[in-house]
């Protein structure tokens, strides 16, 4: 068993951003490590009919999201306004955060590029916004922005998208925990306590 | 404001029936009496589109869903066994809910109607069934049953429906605390937890 939960995100996603800001510390409490682990959800709402997020296709369920987001960001005590576009393009900064998997500092710059989408109401499609984070964890911008089309990165978001598919991943965020899988903020919490008592 | 809050409830919804289980507890722990408020989510999820549970609609979902319900269950310490037909047609159940709301045994017929279709794998949809449920709580079985006819009960459960959507209601258990909406089982702490520090 990997002595590490699975904190599987989208950057597009309201409530991946609220487990963003907290996975560390929470997990930290615990003495349980934390494996980041970017994908797409737009393949996965695709193969379900969806052509953008459910909280634009039932707009009364969206209503309710954006009161709920508020109410935990006050909670918590994270910042947060509320998007002018939704859900984000993420293609670009999953492209970046795969390799910032690879090479460790995923955790800094996903929350970078989630404070600047929920926080700063920032276009993280825009290669300016993602250089600008890449830069503020002093990443050189421009070079990783040429990096994500070399052919050996180039895969890396599409291997990820697919292997939360076959984990059963239907939503953001998700956790895996001792090969359970638990969907959403809320389950979080769930997720340590699971990786913490049961399973052996 | 009511000093209470306000918890909506489907008979057909595994969430509701984690909900229902132990809603009083929780209220009862802070002080706090709850108004039962049975409805169905039909009517609901027809408006969406749906002509059936989301999570049949979309089985990587239902899964998932059967999964996380047992594991709250064996937490919570109640008792499951997964239904043969799910959802259950919660109609006739409802209809009887709808009075004892108004005659103030509304937890306890519930608790059982939630038992039978929940722990004990029992169709709820049959005048049998419901007829011993209401036994069983000191009710003539019969008697109520023919009372759902009665003209001034009939659009009770109509109402009820029309009235979680005029409150904004998409799914089940929903809690009504202060005038804020909490949608789901998952939330019904933090719905207390408004009503207790909140909104005055």
């Amino acid at each position: 068993m990997p002595d590490y939960i699975e904190f599987w995100f989208e950057f597009a996603s309201t409530y991946s951003y609220l487990s963003a800001m907290r996975v560390e510390t929470v997990a930290g409490g615990a003495g349980i490590d934390v494996a980041w682990q970017p994908f797409l959800l737009g393949p996965i709402f695709r193969k379900q009919g969806w052509d953008t997020s459910p909280f634009n296709l039932y707009p009364i369920k969206g209503e309710y999201m954006w009161r709920d987001v508020e109410r935990h960001c006050e909670r918590y005590g994270i910042p947060f306004k509320k998007p002018a576009v939704f859900p984000r393009n993420s293609i670009l900064a999953a492209r970046v955060a795969c390799i910032a998997m690879r090479e460790g500092w995923c955790p800094e710059f996903s929350r970078g590029v989630f404070g600047a989408n929920f926080a700063e109401d920032r276009d993280i499609s825009s290669p300016e916004v993602i250089t600008e984070i890449l830069n503020s964890v002093k990443k050189d911008g421009l070079e990783y922005l040429s990096r994500i089309k070399f052919p050996e990165f180039e895969g890396l978001l599409r291997e990820q998208t697919a292997k939360a598919m076959n984990l059963g991943i239907f939503g953001a965020p998700s956790f895996i925990a001792r090969g359970e899988l638990f969907w959403g903020n809320d389950r979080l919490e769930d997720a340590i306590q699971w990786y913490s008592g049961k399973g052996d």
